[in-house]
């Protein structure tokens, strides 16, 4: 049986999604693992909508694995939680699954949110779940800047060097940004999306909004297809994974 | 000169506002009193609006001090944040007041919410930043309930047995309910409290919400002065002190 699972945890002290070598931190993956070992006393493997950098958090993360038992959902979404209960991660819910469905490769949109405290203060609430921007930022400017990323493009410019994908043609369908009291939010949707691809895009309309260049540069930048072009990588503390279409 | 400052902080890894002895965390009141030490070489007296308990949240905290040598109020949120930076406190202004203010005695109405996360999985971005109640609250019946304490009271009932206060008698102006989402929000005002009168009160109405008692069992409650009828002390995690009118 296959189960699909809605996932919400705070990045800040995990390595992110996968595991990585020689590194101190807990990879989300590992611990998820090792709690449906306990629960199942199954080793399963699990596939994940969107594989989150160290720091990035998720409001709806999707996962799927394979059980040889047969369990009543309910049942996962109680143990899993008992199991996890040390840790900042939840499991939201759990639903039986065609076997033909895959949390990565069926994902027809994928939405991020990236939430940017712009106040002179510090945050001490949201520390590590927000970017902080102590200089007021101009969103007009930012939203004409990101109208120019909407649609299909080739998104060379704001790829990491180590992203992996074949090509870096991508189609971004929404990026919105709106603002409550000090919070600037920024939603974002795409089928998929390359490697850091959301933070440089945020890295680079940031400079935008502290004028520091022009909305109209963000076309230039984009037709440059160089990463050398484009502005810094926003921190990961800002980044929400918010959920995927299937 | 008299400084007010605002201040927020997420409660969850100190001792609450007040040092307390033989107890390893910190108090949030020692704490700003060595920034400011640090940045002035004064060691001042700090009066505070709200002495929030361990594990209670500020978003606008209000305290006020006095210092010999003169600053100006832009250098002292800057230098205090500065020595805060490792901490989950922040200042989020600083102003000049006049030599007769008392961030406590001055205040006119304080600021209360309280924030209860309602769904069947735990909090994993919110870990220690709400109440969780897995089973669903009856809000509406709440809210009849919550409105029987709007006026002024004897309110002995929801009074902690150590609350050091003259008298029980208190006068609350307001208290809402209202949702987003999986969130509850009950908002609360009075001129001042007792101790643990917040959390009392939600512990009381919680049980409204489970259907446990009626909402007008809430009015026999609060006539009866006597705290063995309240329902439970709620949870620290879940109150957030907004701040205060002067």
């Amino acid at each position: 049986m296959k189960y699909k699972i809605i996932i919400e945890y705070d990045g800040t002290n995990y390595l992110g999604w996968q595991k990585q070598v020689d590194r101190p931190l807990k990879a989300i993956e590992d611990i998820l693992q090792n709690a449906i070992f306990k629960l199942t006393t199954e080793k399963v493997k699990i596939n994940c909508c969107g594989r989150t950098d160290s720091g990035v958090h998720a409001l709806g993360q999707v996962a799927d694995f394979d059980l040889k038992k047969q369990f009543q959902p309910f049942r996962i979404l109680m143990g899993l939680n008992y199991f996890l209960s040390e840790e900042q991660i939840s499991i939201l819910s759990c639903h039986f699954e065609n076997s033909s469905f895959h949390s990565r490769y069926s994902a027809k949109q994928r939405h991020y949110q990236y939430l940017i405290l712009n106040r002179r203060a510090p945050p001490a609430i949201n520390k590590n779940r927000v970017f902080h921007m102590p200089t007021k930022l101009n969103i007009a400017k930012m939203q004409e800047g990101a109208n120019y990323l909407i649609g299909q493009h080739d998104f060379s410019s704001f790829r990491d060097a180590k992203c992996q994908a074949g090509h870096a043609v991508r189609s971004l369908s929404k990026i919105n940004l709106s603002q409550d009291n000090e919070m600037i939010k920024v939603d974002i949707s795409a089928k998929s999306f390359l490697h850091h691809m959301v933070r440089n895009i945020i890295g680079t309309l940031v400079l935008v909004g502290q004028e520091k260049i022009t909305p109209q540069n963000i076309d230039k930048i984009l037709k440059a297809k160089n990463r050398v072009c484009s502005g810094p990588n926003a921190p990961a503390c800002g980044l929400y994974f918010l959920g995927a279409d299937y």
